[in-house]
């Protein structure tokens, strides 16, 4: 699958990944009007327009994009009729060949992970059979476990030829409390690098790994450090756009093939309408903003990959 | 609910939780081939069969204990038919007035954060509705993000009077990789138990806070000093039993009032059936064998609780 997203990269010219993370608050009243008029102000009525909010900017976007990351916590707040959101969002972006990145952020002892792992990208055993579940290409991984806990993601990862993203740096204020404490001179998230490298060389695909790492944009001299430590994991760069990371601020998360990352925008796309530069396409054109969106962030990714050369 | 968790355990003599984390090996063959009858060797079909299950279970021993633990990645590994059966499983336990520790271990930046907490602890509004989800008591969580990742959580318990479980030391093998690692002199998990300390200082019950903590019983002189430095902090110690924890281990994660700690078991209650030792209940009895293991793990921590006195 690290392959694959390689591929689409290339191909797109879009080291992009747009963020499927719903707040009721982004989707336009005329959507979440008619799902409650159908539901009601349910959990269902909810979901529906969740899923109805997603299919309009995938059926917008997908051309453009070589990967989608629906935020699992967006759709599981919403109960079990949001999970079904999820399910439905995930399939939807397989039928239009989108790589699909679940941002589950799971992680625990071996025996637990190994259920995560084959509910997100693996199979799991019911009598004879073995059934694919939520089947996202890539994972997000929490790694405050160590290797017991990420194992049973690599082999899942092995047999299935799919990936995972390892949290190493988050983009959040705050992410310095623990993952900035120094050992011997050099920050936690340093180790986690290392790791991510050392479970990564077991699992190359063509030029990158299947194992990647997650390192917020609003960090880039972390960015910059964490790129030489870990050099064929792809990294999955939250931050850009809403939380404040800038595509200059980026350029040293690439290597000099022009490839290794992927920055994902979330708000700024799925809401782009709500912004004053997309205003003028109203509610109801919500997901010609976020095309226009994807665009300028192609554009903008792209100039400061230029000028960086 | 740190009351109502407190005073359950003093009622019931039974500082003791158990997992419902059933695997599908665990689950005996009558109830499969029924669940599978129904439903076909289906997610639905395995989901049935789970829930049947932690329902037997559940009606033999809860007059027994203050509360259960399901582990939600037994059932997102069935997908969202699972997540029904988790569902169930947790209000089914409200009914039996069990407290309810949903084994979520979430975590993420803020934003994010919230959806969780509402989802798993609070309210999500939906229009003018505001709607219970999955409406546990307490979840565990994920410090790896630090205070902007817990914040949510905290927010959502002082509202609900719920509460949170921090991991702070795991059971697993591993877990020392990046817990351990030390800072100044200090492993990271006193930084993290520190930081429960503080947190919880902000949301206190009678007597504990609403923050808790969780320190494997796998790593006994972890779980001593984490005492004193988490002192109103109620420690959930994974690890009894099956993982290699022993009851006289774990007498100091108690406090001198013979409270501040539950500990959780798994494997050898639900599955107990399986042990040799209670082979003589058959998999058609396999809930009156989880309720002698309940009775007998009870007697094991309350003889090692008076020995240490």
């Amino acid at each position: 699958m690290i392959n694959k997203l390689v591929e689409k990269i290339k191909k797109t010219k879009a080291p992009v990944v747009v963020g499927l993370d719903p707040m009721l608050s982004y989707i336009p009243e005329q959507i979440k009007q008619k799902s409650f008029a159908e539901f009601g102000e349910t959990l269902e009525g909810a979901a529906d327009a969740v899923w109805q909010f997603n299919k309009g900017i995938i059926d917008c976007v997908y051309d453009l994009l070589p990967a989608v990351k629906p935020q699992i916590a967006m759709y599981e707040q919403f109960g079990v009729e949001g999970l079904r959101a999820f399910q439905k969002t995930v399939d939807y972006c397989h039928k239009k060949d989108l790589v699909v990145i679940g941002d589950v952020k799971r992680g625990d002892i071996g025996s637990t992970s190994t259920a995560y792992a084959a509910g997100h990208l693996g199979k799991v055993a019911v009598g004879s059979s073995r059934l694919s579940v939520f089947d996202e290409d890539f994972a997000t991984v929490n790694p405050y476990f160590g290797t017991d806990g990420i194992q049973p993601f690599l082999d899942v990862c092995k047999e299935e030829k799919k990936g995972i993203f390892i949290l190493v740096k988050t983009s959040n204020p705050s992410s310095g409390e623990f993952q900035d404490r120094r050992i011997d001179g050099r920050p936690l998230y340093e180790y986690v690098g290392e790791k991510v490298a050392e479970w990564g060389g077991q699992l190359m695909g063509d030029t990158y790994s299947y194992v990647g790492a997650v390192v917020g944009a609003t960090y880039p001299e972390v960015g910059k450090i964490m790129r030489k430590v870990m050099p064929k994991a792809y990294i999955l760069v939250p931050g850009y756009g809403a939380q404040g990371g800038t595509a200059k601020d980026l350029v040293h998360y690439f290597n000099e093939d022009g490839l290794g990352a992927i920055v994902n925008s979330s708000r700024g796309i799925i809401a782009a309408y709500k912004q004053e530069q997309y205003a003028h396409f109203t509610a109801a054109n919500y997901a010609d903003a976020s095309r226009e969106a994807v665009l300028a962030m192609i554009r903008d990714l792209d100039s400061a990959l230029q000028q960086s050369v």
